[in-house]
């Protein structure tokens, strides 16, 4: 894939730019295929063409990890994520802290406090009884480390062969505490919670289809402590890179912000067995999901007090500052490699790892 | 299924009432089967002893519609239900109204106005796009119709095979404003708010699974506006009747409040086509999910007035009182029949019509 990736070239972001400038959302597929369900390109379009067409309302407009609302005064967030990560169970977790986790994190990057998750099932006819028990104590456990309640739920289930063992859907409301500013601006720091893409080259690892021998559990964790301890700080952005992993994320805040991403790739934390699992794989560890990872675009002031503060959390022992934002050019994220080039780091149209979570 | 039910006799009521005394939810089968998702005796089961088990806590123990929150001073409700109705298109509505509406209609019931949704979707690679469209303008014109906005939402595609074309997770908020009292006693009148069993023997019709023509349409239909009519009453218990139909919600109310539920056959609305499909099946109407009427459990004194509100309303213009709240048998539900005769009405263990919603 790095192969595949060019150098840049000025008249080639020109261009780049010119074409996102053009572009209306159109899904040109007729059948949903699982690169719409990637969190790359395909899912942007899915996404745009289809639902935003159909729901559009300044609410979901955004299009951010949770919803803000005001109701009856207060001020709450609220998100859902359905998960189908395959296999249920694997090393550091399983689809239940998983589904946990991972609302949990869609409410903290908001800047809200998570409070109260729904659980919705469902369930394939045979599915081990042993299992769901499991998975239930696990999202138990993960509930009670985030202090969140599971307050409502559902079951369904499905005939053999129209499910893979288990679903879940989680949806949450927080109550808004600090949002970030939203104002990203050059002279910005960005930041990483920790290192990178473990998550999803452990599920990979987990599929057994890499002959690798690996002792690597997935980053999955809850990150509303962590990331409240950066109050004192002006925060202009968080996000959790899961799907399509930190370049993703990069990417949507350059366009969303019509600003640069430039990120130092020496900088970017990635444990060695993750950097050998992805360069077998043929992917880069930048679109790797984590699943316990934020990245945080900070004043450039703040920068080294945000960086020493997450540090001092255990979750953010590794944090690390990746790059800085920039004017130009506007909308893309840029990669220094450690031999001195330049490259854009794209979104990807497809994820080369489906099912993550 | 008529015929195997019991005529009551004193000494089976006895009997029943002090198994159920006794029992303690206890799962013995080691695989979900079909009828853990019916919302019957099997559901109840499952969730007692598996989600209540590992997530107990006091907000989630009510296993209400919604769960009732107070968040930063604000009164809410949440809920949450997942969609898997096979077909998804039908008479009447499709798999994205029945999620709107569904999950509206868990808030209505629970005395909140409902306000915004989550949409969470599992696709089938290989699923139509033009259906997910028809799915999502569906949505969208029930939203409307109900006054809700889908502010958050997320998409997972799961390879063929994993699933069944189109799964939906709809989770809800919206603000309590005028809760039922909960305190059922003797002597209430009990209401539904329109012909019974109807989106049930649709979705049978729509599987060509019997030999019928009818021109039977879903009941589906957001219940909000209905139910804020009965502001001015003593409400004291509302369910709407979805899985399990009527006679499920009716047991739910005995157990729950230690009272008899003594109901009139003859009063029970249920149109000719219904009931004639129900014969042919072997089903009892009773049980059959509706997913456009509620059960209403209102002060005996209200019952007339509250029933010439209903009847106001495009919605309830052919509710009924179908019966009154006893004391005896506690935890009991009774059906008068046409013949004289009195029967007790049980959970059934499971659903005689899988995937109804």
């Amino acid at each position: 894939m790095k192969d595949e990736r060019l150098l840049i070239k000025e008249e080639q972001v020109l261009e780049r730019i010119e074409r996102a400038r053009r572009r209306k959302a159109r899904l040109r597929e007729q059948a949903i295929t699982l690169a719409h369900g990637s969190g790359g390109k395909a899912s942007r379009t899915l996404v745009e063409a289809v639902f935003l067409e159909s729901f559009g309302n300044p609410l979901l407009a955004p299009l951010d990890d949770a919803a803000c609302l005001s109701i009856d005064g207060a001020a709450l967030a609220f998100t859902t994520d359905s998960y189908v990560v395959s296999p249920l169970f694997f090393p550091g977790g399983d689809i239940g802290d998983l589904a946990v986790n991972g609302t949990v994190n869609d409410l903290a990057v908001s800047g809200a406090d998570p409070l109260h998750l729904s659980a919705g099932f469902i369930l394939e006819e045979g599915f081990a009884v042993d299992d769901l028990r499991r998975i239930t104590a696990s999202m138990r456990r993960a509930a009670d480390e985030a202090g969140v309640t599971i307050v409502t739920g559902d079951t369904k289930v499905v005939e053999r062969g129209k499910g893979d063992g288990c679903y879940i859907n989680t949806a949450g409301v927080g109550v808004t505490r600090r949002p970030p500013s939203g104002d990203v601006r050059a002279g910005d720091a960005i930041l990483v919670t920790g290192p990178i893409g473990e998550h999803g080259v452990t599920i990979m690892l987990a599929r057994g289809e890499l002959d690798i021998e690996a002792d690597l559990p997935s980053d999955t964790a809850p990150l509303n402590g962590l990331l409240e301890s950066l109050g004192p700080f002006a925060v202009r952005r968080m996000r959790d890179a899961t799907r399509g992993g930190v370049a993703t994320v990069l990417n949507e805040i350059a366009t969303d912000h019509g600003l640069a991403a430039v990120v130092e790739e020496e900088a970017i934390p990635v444990r060695p067995v993750v950097r050998g699992a992805c360069e077998l794989l043929g992917i880069d560890p930048m679109y790797v999901a984590c699943e316990g990872r934020a990245v945080i675009v900070v004043s450039g002031e703040d920068c080294e007090d945000a960086l020493a503060t997450l540090r001092a959390h255990p979750l953010g022992a590794e944090a690390a500052v990746i790059g800085r934002i920039k004017d130009d050019p506007p909308g893309l994220v840029l990669l220094k490699t450690a031999f001195g080039g330049t490259r854009i780091v794209d979104l990807l149209v497809g994820d080369p790892l489906p099912r993550i979570c």
